[in-house]
């Protein structure tokens, strides 16, 4: 028996092939699929089920490719009206090799969250691993807000009870693969340790030491940003998502071309580390670093235009086309040959803004007045302690509320490290303000430094 | 938090890199430890400590190399005199990033064996996983006749203690690391599945079900096969091991050097398959399949000639290098260009021997009267089931005891697959034997064809 | 200015890929086309033209593919009705980066056939380097017989003129780039350096120290070998072969499955090497070992029919794959999960046949009166020399002249080194031949062992 | 036979592997040699000979390393006395393979440069190839400067006298592979194309054209500069260098400890791009993007202290370490964990300049009075062409003369392409300059704005 976990990067998905004798299923899949058929060659395997947690609002299944390569059947909850695949009801039993998966219901991520537990037949028949997708994560527990608030209470007593009477009493040595990972925006808090059994988090998840009462009212209380791609992918894995059986391969564009395919309406995404994009970009450009695109992008980046690229290095291009990929970004039209070197030394146009640090940004907060400090980190984590008098805009709220800013007036952009920030930056200069600036560093810099913060 | 698991195929070892918040440190490293310095860049981690679990019988512990390119200090069990690192005592606590390790003093497999628990400080102070090294298995316990008959009651007594005195309270739900998985010469039914907690360990392991005298009993009358470089390793494992730095690099030489080599004296292992060596081979050379290499090479091959390779393909001598290297074998004279197919273009001298199915053996049976059928297997395999008057005497004291066989008479070698039958064929064909044939599948297949086997 | 030269094993050809100033052109690509856009995306270029030397008769053509997912357009000569691409004149010109590209009608190999002069913009506009398809090799001159007798004449004083009319007065110094490099089966006697200029050809090529009159006469008497594939690929590349946009991935398939496969009629190749197949096989299956399927596939594999695989070792498939698939076979249904092992564990039955030594076969040239030593190789090597006694039927004619072999008696397959034998032998043993024996070494290690030939 | 360029990237340095059957040299190793290792098995030939062309002066040669792991002699020019290998008189004759291998006396870029002619022995006993060193490059020569102006003019009739009366006489159609490529700091004007003839050389390259007279009256009124670490890499080259056996392995970094070796007296090495560098960096190091490392770290770095680098990408280590083992730097004490992230998170201090393109340096020469404008380019590049009003001192002499610049006025460091004006600037701030500003895209992205120049 083997368990193969399959990560996105980024996006903190967990992808799991598990297989026995010859036979294989993927929990999962990601929208790059080739891995698992990679593995099952590599493992001499047939895979022979591709089972689906539930709808993934964050990324785009890759099912459907999978399993018209590969024969696999697609398995999902019976909740909700997908357009492809087959239902399941709950306690169905499959088998492959010499392994038992059998589907639970566990509603409450979703209505029609599924988790699937594992028995290995060599032991008995009795479960002892469960892929838990976004009902249970190590450490959090998943988020019940997309239905809108109407229903998050719906959802979060259902949570409850999926967690409570289906999943713990699997027992407390079953282990646990859910379907994210620390850093995903599924799950605000989940823990950077990916090794968990259902009794370590009975005894250790914060969320399951409450009483149903506190665990509904927390939850429903939670406040979590929804990213507009969610719509996109949403539709894409209910209906299908196209399929392209590889990899875009977005050409070397010279400058020129670059420049022309700018000026026909596409969008740039520079994936540079923000002191690189403060030191020199191009106008109009979006300052999205390579490792935030999974994170940055679906809040930014429309679907009805061309994406044109710039690499801090050529050689990051597939990196950079894959996290576009899983997202559903399909349209990128190519790269700019010799990054921003090759832009600056045909003379084109370059712009730039300011990159202080936190000691900078202090000097100025002690001699300068008309500093407008705006910190676009999500409004929980501005409660929790920001910069006295600093105004708080999330980042990706920021194009739609662009008119409540100060024009004329120094603009300090604030974060959490930098990164996000470097993004709301190249929004504001997309939209025309001058004498902007970014601190490197953010609010993990400006904590270290012992700067006092508020809560008011 | 990180846990990577190191395999060493053929050996079926695990070593494991742990690393918190940029410290890390390695259980059991492997000889060949680059990939643990690897890691450690790829994470920006620094390797503070090394920990072995027991003095390991079976491959050459890489910890004195491993320090001396990291700065990491090596721990040990108190209860053997170590020449190097340092000695730990029961319940010692060590920190790294958020990770407490605390050492777990687990005599049974040898009296120096220890375990080491971990907790993940981030959630309490209390025990999540412990790496058991050989002490407990997934499936299994670990050996306890190592020091002889006259001490096999008092480690026996002692491991039960240690895994139900000091493991299972731990909890149920704890994940277990233990240093060996499936096909380990160190624990004879160790499972196919990798992951698993103290709990499914204390409900499913068929050992753990016992009463202590049940268990006492069963290990007591195990028969386990000793491999004469156990010895070998035992010694550097002591004292340490020649340091190399990096894996020998066998020059290829051509036919006649190769030739020359031969005759000065040079060890010869064809790492071809059966069918392959069966079909042609050099004279005096020894069968031995790449992937059993890490199982039947220490049973073979001497520690004080040079070693010459045979390779069905030149890019498998890394994988063969790297097999011998961790068993100690570190003069390797070269590999022969060409491969066999080089060899017999210069028209230098070939043999060959049968390789038979186990329908023409059955065919065999029936018509021919003086067939001698060695079965090489295990004495325990044997009394399990075996061919009617077959005679059993073990591969691996083959060599011993030739002189028990018959001259003159076609000899039919039988193992499980034909892998272990092709070595000792070999063995055969070097002591002049002629006549002689393998059977592929061995007893899978003549199980699977239906025939008959006995017990008597 | 750049040149990559990607090369096909087995078929010994050379794709070229010629880059200046991020603008690039590939010449004669072949099938699977990544590698080009790899390239191109490494060195930051676009790839904007795609030259054929000619129709190339021995791998698929790349280009339609290369074109439609990089918008180069195709060219090649006027002399053929193509149903693709355009044609081009003599001494046409194309520019790209600093590169001017000189078309040049060379026909001779075919009547289409192209070379394209190269001159460095940067240095003069007199061409420094031409690429000459299978018009002029290092130390040999492309193949004059594919029209058939009758056109022999005509084709071979053609390429005399163009050899010395077109290609030589461009000047000693000029390198050359052919389609082709040793071991190809377009070109006999090509040499194994891959580097040359006219000037070394002019001096040193054997063929062009003859005057016009010789050189006729020779190519119109050399026998050159035409193998049935020939057909297909020369219908594929006039009209445009099938796109799959990435190579076939065959499925692991169990022994029963591929049992099963088997009898519904799909081709068998087993492509580990003479040794292995003689040691252990499957009734039926054709020897054809990895790195000749470039030159014996063509031979023997239909296009109607499914294939399957069985390889040395999983991790070849790819290379497997890749062979077959510049070969047009694409219907590759799938290849044996653990090998030939993984077969005879299940008890299915196998066979063999013996492997001998040169000097085991001069042993039983002097005891045994039958035997019939089948020599296949092609017939002018036969007519250069040969074991008295043995009769020629070429390896790739064996199939339609199996008839004219005796049924009853030893049969010694004989060829070069063993490996055409293996392939021989296997055809023999399908049409139920027994008492077959492959002769390893064959030729080169008969004559190492300096044992007599006979031209009679 | 076969012919393996293995390039040395910066440095444009060639080494070339050549083997034919199963026996191989090396000319000029470079010094991590592990690749020509690689090469040898993968080919399945043994490494015969070392043959140096001169005592390189632009990087640490692998000779002796390669030597004592393969065996092999090491040869080299008699007319100089290194402590290592043996020396060759003009017209030795060497065999190995089918090739003849024949010493060519060719001073004039060092009294003991070789050239090395090379016959295929299965073609004739003629020469077909030469290996040229430094005596003759693709469209340039040697330089004939590194003895100093007293010997300029002898060595440099040497050399003449070398390529016209021993290199082109071997004929045009003689295929040349010299000892660099475009960029090296060995040829200032090499040609971007690799592949040449004596043939094309004679016709085309432009020191070819010119009288005696005319030759020596360039050669000895060029002007190349000389970074210091030359005098290294002639005592190592002479001597023999330190031997690893391995690249150095430099440790991941914690941002406190990487301080704690800054204030030890380590030096910083920061390899991002420039635009990166300016924005943020560290006080007191030193930009040297990574792919400048070998043009500028011999410039710069002093080989008595340990070395510390910032990477944008932990990925780069290898090829940062890479670089600098060639140069001789074996001093590297570590790289900082999280690149120049890591470092603002913790609230360490940060400095950055600004980088400015060339139409607000344009703006700015319009609008203010005091800039101070130092162009770091090589004077003679500055005599070509300047902006009016700039001031020259090469980045290489820029800290010893630092003395020259004015204090307190806007310092504007300009180059070719921003990124040797990186590397000055930094060398500005490291003196405590304020108000320096780098210019991105340098001299050429001004004349591609069409900005005016002047040579006065």
């Amino acid at each position: 028996m083997l368990i193969k976990k399959v990560k996105s990067e980024g996006l903190s998905h967990n992808s799991y092939f598990v297989g026995s004798e010859n036979e294989a299923i993927v929990i999962d899949p990601r929208r790059d699929c080739q891995i698992f058929i990679d593995i099952a060659q590599q493992e001499e395997m047939t895979i022979k089920g591709i089972y689906e947690t539930h709808r993934n609002e964050d990324y785009v299944i890759g099912s459907i490719e999978l399993a018209q390569r590969t024969g696999a059947g697609i398995y999902h909850g019976s909740k909700l009206d997908f357009k492809y695949g087959q239902q399941l009801q709950d306690r169905q039993e499959f088998f492959f090799g010499k392994i038992k998966l059998i589907s639970l219901e566990t509603p409450g991520h979703t209505d029609e969250s599924m988790s699937y537990a594992l028995a290995d037949l060599d032991l008995s028949e009795e479960p002892i691993m469960v892929f838990t997708g976004d009902t249970l994560f190590v450490g959090d527990v998943g988020r019940t807000d997309l239905y809108g608030p109407n229903e998050a209470q719906r959802l979060t007593e259902a949570l409850y009870d999926s967690i409570f009477n289906k999943l713990l009493p699997l027992g407390d040595d079953v282990l646990i693969f859910p379907a994210h990972g620390a850093g995903s925006v599924c799950g605000g808090d989940i823990s950077q340790r990916e090794d968990s059994t259902l009794g370590i988090e009975r005894t250790f998840n914060p969320l399951l030491q409450k009483t149903r009462k506190e665990f509904i009212n927390h939850k429903t209380t939670e406040r979590h940003t929804r990213p507009p791609y969610f719509l996109k992918m949403e539709k894409y894995n209910l209906e299908g998502p196209p399929i392209f059986n590889k990899l875009p391969t977005p050409p070397p564009l010279m400058p020129k071309t670059f420049l022309k395919q700018m000026k026909l309406g596409a969008v740039i995404v520079d994936t540079r580390q923000p002191p690189s994009f403060g030191g020199a970009h191009l106008k109009n450009s979006y300052s999205i670093w390579l490792e935030r695109i999974p994170s940055y992008a679906g809040w930014t980046l429309p679907y009805d235009k061309p994406i044109l690229l710039i690499l801090e290095d050529k050689t990051y291009l597939n990196k950079a086309v894959c996290y576009l990929y899983r997202l559903g970004y399909d349209n990128l039209t190519g790269y700019l040959v010799g990054g921003i070197e090759g832009w600056y030394k045909q003379s084109l146009p370059l712009e730039h803004f300011g990159s202080i640090s936190v000691h900078e940004l202090k000097n100025w907060l002690n001699q300068k007045d008309d500093l407008f400090i705006l910190d676009v980190r999500e409004d929980e984590k501005w409660d929790q302690g920001h910069i006295s008098g600093s105004i708080n805009i999330f980042s990706g709220y920021l194009e739609n509320r662009i008119e409540e800013l100060p024009r004329g007036r120094p603009i300090i952009v604030f974060c959490n490290v930098g990164n996000r920030a470097s993004l709301a930056a190249s929004i504001l200069t997309r939209a025309g303000f001058q004498d902007v600036h970014n601190v490197l560093g953010g609010m993990i810099a400006w904590k270290n430094a012992g700067y006092e913060i508020t809560t008011l």
